[in-house]
């Protein structure tokens, strides 16, 4: 079990990136490293084991990145380094194997090319991109990572090479890439912001100033002080350039629109706002749904620390049940701790976490979190509620049973792993050790998050995939997607 | 102005430290050092500037320490190399200028001495500490530090030489010390908790298996699965030794009970319980009594994370206006961020918080938090909120004006730093920027924190001191206290 | 001026490179990483700012790298992370810059692909290096660091695309390589050593036990207590598999041999042995040669430590002149010291070299050393010795007047900074403030390493370079050379 | 058996310590903390495991210490923190016990005292250091560290509180003081510099521009460009404070000098000249005698480095027996190589160590080195030869046979650990493995060293203490020694 290393949501999905860039306007004499840096941390949740910065600097190139938090990876040495840069991106980055984090993947990918150099960073996963390296590889093509950024590096350059500029080389290598991604680019003199046809992943866009800004959340944006423009649309190619914005879109329709209902769920920080879906606002009312649906009498009703809180709230609010702190977090827990593997899942959890004995003994507590994955922790915080004197626990879960690997940009379990997969809610519930337990459906969850003309991918709840995710052998070419 | 260095909470006081230790049974296989590490960080809240571990292992006595957080000072090579040991006391502190932390102060104070060796630390202040020190270096005493450690273990030293045992010498010295402290020592076998006759800082007991807990706080007893047994008596020296707990009694005796009022509003955590008071429940009805008090209309009600929440849910469960989450705290805020004094306040405040404008847009927003300080914080949260579009912005705050120095424990301002200081709550509401500003009375405060005999050092808000607070030239001899 | 970073030879030369590689026998229980790290410490004197170690273990390639000496790179966690692998080559590296050293510079480079993923690192650079990396980028392939290595990595990979082993991709590959390299290559099962058909870099054959050895000097093979077997001989592509050797040879054949003069002169440590040339017997011969050209009178012979002690030596015993230990230098002069460029020149080097009047004053001093590149830190140590009471100092400099850059594998300054440019040695001895001057002829130093049918790259001292080093514009493409 | 951590020396004695001072003139504009950080590199051989800095600035007293050379305990930004001061002292330690170095150990100590505040280091032992301590604990003073330097302090203290002047302590405290000690001292204003009556450890002073210094070694005042004056004398207290020179005696008198003959043969830096005698001309004039006293014929004398060098020329130049480099030393072998327990003894001489077997194969080789200690470093450099092609190895020592323990100020192994303790030279020779051994005798060694009036300590070698080295029980008062 790889265990959340930086909180106690030990049974959370994990993001697997945040990208970010911003250009400075011809007047202007903002300092884009510097912002860069600022708004990385504003996006730290969506990944903490590496994280980078590349900037065009008097026309150079130049890229600083590496293990750990934005505040590990960077001494102000090193931004200061970056400063008279007019544009820069940075990126985010969770891995699978955070103790084995291959340098050679972190990004931003720092292209050198004859063409124009540029530096990429994406979120999201391409569901060919084992194809896309074969094809690669049989061309000549050398990797020194395993992730898709080199494979889209080379796909954009290939293209380059018969484009005038680079927005038209990013909009020709869409055609073939298949699958989730949120990217930015930069070149000496340009940014450029790319989101897939389908749009799983967020990317939105902001200004300050005369600065243009590309962000994976709103809540990017607002950090710096800096204001939200509007959402990068599913297959939108959008150039920062001189001051201006121009839009393109690549030659692919997509069905339908897919953006990640996980995105609302847990992944995206609360005050961020997502294809016109206020994050913590649709939290609050999953927990007001569930409050509706609920059948059993309760004293309290507690949220999972941090997770679980305005679900909470918003279950307490509808149904008159008091609210109440009755898990305490240990905001001083650091990697260090976590990371030596001294300590056993049970003592490590109680170290985190606290149930406030003086609040829940005797009470029927209602305990609220986003999401089951595995289950482990969950049964820790009953039986950690239980011993403080809860007389019952009730679990209310605000998303549907979680049965499903993503193939759009997420770390999951296997299938085998996941509490849900092949379970029933009771078994599920007996295995928690919980007095009953709730999920929220997913027509309740849709409709909460409903946006006209929104939709989403919901494949780990359903299995429904938007796109083929099983490849050929990716020895063997890919078959290249018919373009429109 | 010194911010608070890791979390937003940049106009709070500091708790200048927090103490802990552990004595395994007889029969016991803990291991003390691993024990109190663990409990340091669920004491971390009271000191993020240094820690230190002392321990007792095979009859001798070591100690690690270092600047830093927990996690910062201690590799799991340095706890391994205290593995074994039979008894551990451990410390965390906050220094005043936390850039030039002077090694010489971290504590433990190990202290080589012919009557039988010993580490001590200790949380609280000396009102006669200049004294103290003065006669000692007037016998010859030499000070490596500045603060009150090594004039406390003068005085236990010099006693000690005409006692048997270490607790004899303490009760001695505590005849000379006037003031603020809660210390616990240790020898090769021995456990020794005193709390000063007006038990101004909290003191707690536990057990776990045959093994004695002296914490400050009763979370760090539950952070290891103990049980909390009961609060160290003002002037109770307790010893733990040979799987027994001995009582004495120190030959002064206080006029009136004296706890730091402060503990309850925001020093100690939401879930621990001190002198029989429940942290948080007090905070809730703190929040709970100013919406009695109350006399605006609101549409919500926000408290300031983290400090202001608790009270900020009693306000809206009291007041029937709903609570929401309208601030957004960046949980990924890390020393090196803050230290780097390249960042204007008003720019670091923005992104260690967001106001969340989906949620505050056009409302009137009562704003919770426990005190104010010096404002500056208080008055960029509710321009925040503002520039979010919060259309009134109503201040609230669960605890008097504070407007005194703290001599007994606390790093406090300058009094001509305080914003209520000589002002009205008129002015400090104009110097805010609130459209009002309610304070709790004092009178209410205390009401709500009553225990049955418990009385309170209120001296931040009244001017009272308890003790003499004024010493004499330091050069001249201190006048020892008569005794009972 | 870049001083040299980590002695007081801070006007000399920089090797760029050093490399190593080592597979275990069948039979065999080493540890290639580990003998590899310990082999890197034997090297480090071809290069202190970066290095790494690239191994197969179970058949997975993996690489560590870093800035930095050995020790820095590597923890002793690092090392053990590397148990189990079967092969292993590494690298140390000198960068033109120490402050900038680009990450996706340091080498070794491991390169993943689906003909087979191998590791490369070499020492020495292309002539045509430019063009062919144009040729690469027009081809789509991508490049992220600056240095040859992704250059020569391409276009083994393209001939791999069409050639059954590795070895035979790397000696086509060689048909279009113009320069000077020694490299090692390793792949899951097999360590490959190839070497220019001019033979300009040092590279050699080892064993121990069963296992083979490929290193750029042979005292690295000492280091780990093998036997050294044979050099690479110019041209050679080498194969160690399955406990056997290999040897092949490229279909280029070179006019000449030109093994570079000044590794026998001052990069190559002294007890090395390079295409039969016993390096330190050759530094102590070029002094006794200098001893038999000396027009002066002289008390004393000195060495400038540690590049002229061994031709010190030999001059001192050929001339009958006492020899002594007139400089002493500071062997505890780290990195840290040297970075701060806080210190001024003269106080710097001051601190790493000490004149030791008991012995030189009052003395006609005759002052060896290997070379003289821009005279400044030479001056220095004329004044050093003039200031602690030497009445002449005559200068003797066991190598010609070094006037041109280099273009294969070796950072020189630009030819403007270099002393000997454009001067008569008078002139440089008034610039040194010498009171005489004698260089060691060309002729000398090749008559005094001369080994049957060794032939030298000669072109720092008459500009003669063996191939050609002018590129065409790197745009175009690439003349490749015919074949034979 | 512990090896030497950072050279090939691993059989040498450990120096204990290195003291300096500097104190700017009434008219300089020189910073004394970067002055002594860069004498603190020339002393850096007295001592690897600590150091420090003290400095008086603008009226305050602090310090700056830790474990590590110099390098590792100071960064520029620590460095910067001291600018302007007016004073300052450092010091360099070795530890019996590298890994455990106990904190409160390092030097200087900083004593906060109303008699003024001081700061001092020194080298050396005091023979009654336990019984002082017995004493001062007694009378109630605490101890924090294990040794000597918190002693003293109390014993100036305690003067102090009766005398005017810190110098007047100074004298007053060192009729309490039995055994080795070259002190320095600062007060705000003030430097001091005190030697014992014996003169065991070297002490001297310099000049730069209108700036005192003190200095163990005069290497560290040309390592500034300072001159040197004059050695402190053995009992003379020397008072730098407002541009001038005070020099006072203390009253106790010692029956001869006793300059510790190990600095003259290993402890001190080749170029210092210590009370008269140059350092490196007495290495050199030993080698020579043992030429004079040699039996056997050789082919090459080679000296073990850095320790033989200067004997092994002075053998060569004597006998006529030419001189080489045949054995190699890496001069990149870092702390971390060498902290890393991983590797044999064996193995990690030999990457310390190469034999060049070019220069020794098939030779009778005369080995020189410094001395023999424990043997087992020998024996294996013996080893290195024979197996690099030697064919007979005769060890000659420029020191006589080592068998007794240092009890002034030196880490010496027990005696059972000395291989010529209860041993003659023929089994000692067998022990090492070498053809013959030839120690140099006492008194050649003593004529050589000749000073007019200058005596010496032997102990080491004929077991003669100068001083008593037995204390009586510590618990016992101490035995003050009787005055003149």
């Amino acid at each position: 079990m790889t265990e959340n290393h930086y909180s106690i949501d030990g049974d959370k999905l994990r993001e697997e990136c945040g990208v970010f860039g911003l250009i400075a306007g011809p007047d202007s004499h903002r300092e884009p490293a510097f912002d860069t840096y600022n708004a990385l941390y504003a996006l730290q949740h969506r990944g903490q084991d590496s994280c980078g910065i590349a900037v065009a600097q008097r026309g150079q190139l130049r890229v600083h990145k590496g293990k750990g938090l934005v505040p590990d990876v960077f001494t102000m040495q090193d931004l200061e380094a970056f400063r008279g840069a007019n544009v820069a991106i940075g990126h985010v980055r969770h891995a699978t194997n955070a103790a084995s984090v291959n340098p050679a993947n972190i990004q931003p990918l720092l292209v050198r090319h004859a063409s124009g150099s540029m530096a990429l960073c994406y979120n999201g996963t391409l569901a060919n991109g084992r194809s896309l390296r074969a094809e690669s590889e049989n061309r000549g093509g050398i990797f020194q990572g395993t992730n898709d950024a080199e494979v889209i590096a080379y796909l954009i350059v290939r293209e380059h090479l018969r484009t005038h500029t680079l927005e038209d080389a990013v909009i020709n290598a869409m055609e073939y890439m298949i699958g989730a991604y949120s990217m930015v680019l930069l070149q000496s003199d340009k940014l450029i912001a790319a989101r897939d046809p389908n749009g799983f992943r967020p990317l939105c866009i902001g200004r300050i100033g005369d600065a243009y800004i590309f962000a994976s959340e709103s809540c990017a944006i607002e950090a710096l002080g800096g204001v939200f423009l509007r959402d990068v649309e599913p297959g939108e190619v959008v150039v920062a350039q001189d001051g201006e914005l121009k839009s393109f879109h690549c030659r692919i329709r997509a069905a339908r629109r897919s953006l990640c209902l996980f995105e609302l769920i847990y992944f995206a920080r609360q005050d961020s706002v997502i294809d016109g879906c206020a994050v913590g606002a649709v939290r609050e009312a999953a927990g007001r749904e569930l409050a509706r649906q609920n059948t059993v009498q309760g004293d309290l009703v507690i949220g999972v620390p941090d997770s679980g809180i305005a679900a909470a709230m918003g279950f307490a609010s509808e149904s008159g049940i008091p609210y109440d702190i009755g898990l305490m977090k240990n905001r001083y827990i650091a990697r260090t701790f976590i990371q030596s593997q001294k300590w056993e899942q049970e003592k490590s959890l109680r170290i985190k976490l606290n149930a406030v004995s003086a609040t829940v003994r005797g009470k029927r507590v209602i305990l609220v979190d986003d999401s089951i994955i595995r289950g482990r922790t969950c049964a820790r915080i009953v039986k950690l509620l239980r011993d403080a004197g809860a007389r019952e626990v009730h679990m209310r879960v605000s998303s549907p049973p979680f049965r499903y690997q993503c193939h759009f940009g997420t770390v999951t379990p296997p299938a085998e792993d996941m509490v849900a997969s092949g379970r029933t809610p009771e078994e599920v519930c007996r295995i928690i050790g919980a007095d009953s337990l709730q999920y929220l459906s997913l027509e309740s969850l849709k409709r909460l998050a409903g946006v006209e003309g929104l939709g989403f991918c919901d494949a780990c709840f359903t299995g429904d995939y938007v796109l083929p995710v099983r490849e050929a052998d990716p020895r063997q070419l890919s078959i290249f997607p018919t373009l429109e």
